[in-house]
């Protein structure tokens, strides 16, 4: 049996190396960026007015001049103009280009328009005025070739934003990893079949599946009964087609559990079968080839394999998607929680954030790792080390949310 | 002009009652739920075997026996069994149903087999067995006919497991509103042309369509011009098929800033125009009927509108699909900032998570409303009220993150 430390090491130096690959604009959002994105021109690509206004050459204001006739109007949108006479101004729109011949823009709330006049004439009615003020100077943002993005970022709205103004219609993403989702066991059955008393629904599954595919990935899904042929038949299958495999249930000391054998008859090599935790104890890790084929057998129970798809399978994805490590969270424990076994012990808890800017750990009643009900009242699990027994409220341990906080919508917390 | 407090209020007071629709079980992650789910059967529906082990009778063990024949050997998924004579045991697998006659699991680490002998015995080799351990009760987890899950909350992976185990193939979600998002400006090109040097490029409008991708909601997405006619054409067609329409740009005090005008002309009741805020100021709101067409003008800067989109129309959004109203977290502010306007001012931050368990937010350098690209190394904005000038480190904050903390995939958090 390995620590949870070891088997994080170890899962993390099997990394999958996924190609790059082309992806749409709007479809590369949750994607992990495999090109830096470079500025195209400058940004601003010119001097851009940022109020509505009028535009100015500083130094006739600075000589004590106040009223400005106007030249002309320049919408945003409109071709570049020029001030013929610097005793004038021109009016101007958010987002024009600020006239040849002007430096400075004052907005309408500190202006008078005598607009019956011909020309018409603007009074400025206010005494500080800023040389340059109101202008977003060309390149001030970026300058053209300078990098907007480094690659090995997860694509979210703001890199949308640029990615767009830069006019990259696709983008360079890495591609997403063949994944087979399987259920094991022959208690369980379909969600659309009535099961037997002695049988239950599947559900592992299809919370692995949801899981992925809020990381963008959209795995298969199979199950296998606990017959020893077919469980051979079906390892074999998959480790052709797939490159990440994820089972659920088969892998405790029970006698109908056949998987980890089938899986190293199949070459997948064993790197780890029991992690030093609970729950989730009997989680298998192997690899076939040069990380060709990774394989999570992950135990049955639904709490188990959530928690080690939260703690090791996703962070894993992660990575190999080509996003850098991510750091743990810390939360503070906000009941004292007594805990035996000299196991690594991953208490559900639900965090509260607090309005002096703490997240308080507060642990949810979980009934064993069999009530996968206790899922639905928190939103992540704190590690709580082996070497301890007592864990004091106000004592800082690593979290793992499994819903964002904002994503809560318990109406709790935002 | 309306404080932050006030132009909340009154988007809240707008809100769409979005019929429900049936969803697929697993296409409905990530939606609102409509119905409340009950459990079709008790949970777990049998005394379920929690380890791989034995099941004996207690009292035979309290007598001192600690040898015991075994009767037979009981799969998870197979069929429920007795135990003939009380002074044996069955062998059992996890998930099995624990036989008749049992009432106590002993785990394989704390026994020895004689597998050879015939019939095959068992010796017990630990003296702490506590009466009932390691079996799961039926009904221990939730009684048959009793609420798992109360309508009114978003569907993530563990409520993807509890209707799957309660056999929902189908779930009543709510339906996703028809949203329009509109760019406007003869300054903007789309993504795919190349801007002369007086334009730029459409970016806002890519960013509200995946900020909507990212709700579940697939808006559709037009662009007008600033030609009077066109708007008016434009937004009266708009309304006839979306019931929410999120417009960027043209809706400052500029002469070419048709919009508003457009909107109160087709019957869209102005509820206000100027919000007291920093960016995002000129924000209009607008409603036909009896909440039957929502309009969000937001003024055109990047940062502008991504501030209204997160500030207000999401949580809008989110209660509008049935989630109840979120609270805010808080973040303390980790830099002195100064801003003298009378204004909410939306500062730009990171928040950093301690390992102390707090969060800390660090102001981003914004260069101005203009600068998207800023949106990038943020994934907050900090609330600071309009009395005050100064804040001061150590001063907590609302905070409105734009990215979750396990989202933000830059390396530096979680």
């Amino acid at each position: 049996m390995i620590s949870v430390d070891v088997a994080t090491h170890i899962v993390q130096s099997h990394l999958l190396l996924l190609p790059e690959v082309s992806s749409g604009l709007l479809d590369s959002h949750g994607k992990v960026l495999r090109e830096s994105l470079l500025a195209d021109r400058d940004f601003p690509p010119f001097n851009r007015v940022m109020m509505d206004g009028i535009a100015i050459r500083y130094e006739t204001f600075a000589s004590g001049i106040r009223v400005f006739p106007v030249e002309e109007t320049l919408a945003a949108g409109g071709e570049a103009v020029s001030l013929t006479n610097p005793g004038h101004c021109i009016e101007v729109m958010t987002g024009a280009v600020l006239p040849e011949g002007t430096d400075t823009v004052i907005r309408y709330e500190d202006l008078e328009f005598g607009r019956e006049e011909t020309p018409p004439v603007v009074k400025i009615v206010m005494d500080r005025v800023k040389h340059g003020q109101n202008v977003h100077w060309q390149g001030s943002d970026h300058l053209s070739g300078s990098v907007l993005i480094e690659k090995g970022v997860k694509i979210g709205a703001p890199e949308i934003g640029v990615a767009a103004s830069i006019g990259k219609t696709n983008i360079q993403v890495s591609s997403q990893p063949r994944v087979a989702v399987v259920s094991t066991g022959d208690e369980i059955v379909q969600v659309n079949e009535t099961p037997l008393r002695h049988q239950i629904r599947s559900s592992n599954g299809e919370v692995l599946v949801v899981s992925l595919r809020e990381m963008g990935i959209f795995p298969d899904r199979f199950h296998i009964g606990d017959s020893e042929a077919a469980v051979n038949q079906m390892i074999s299958e998959l480790l052709k087609q797939y490159e990440v495999i994820i089972l659920s249930g088969g892998v405790s000391k029970g006698k109908f559990d056949f998987i980890p054998d089938a899986l190293e008859k199949q070459g997948v090599v064993k790197h780890f079968h029991q992690v030093a935790q609970r729950p989730g104890k009997p989680f298998w890790f192997g690899v076939k080839g040069e990380n060709e084929r990774i394989v999570f057998a992950l135990p049955g129970n639904p709490v188990s394999t959530f928690v080690n798809f939260v703690r090791y399978v996703k962070p894993w994805l992660e990575r190999s998607l080509g996003l850098p490590a991510a750091m743990p969270m810390y939360a503070t424990l906000a009941e004292p929680i007594f805990f035996g076994p000299e196991l690594t012990f991953f208490l559900q808890v639900k965090i509260e954030a607090g309005e002096d800017g703490h997240l308080f750990a507060v642990p949810v009643k979980a009934n064993g790792s069999g009530d996968h009900g206790s899922l639905l009242y928190g939103n992540g699990f704190l590690e709580l080390p082996p070497e301890r027994s007592e864990f004091l409220p106000g004592e800082n341990y690593p979290l793992w949310l499994y819903r964002s906080l904002t994503g809560m919508a318990s109406g709790e917390m935002m």
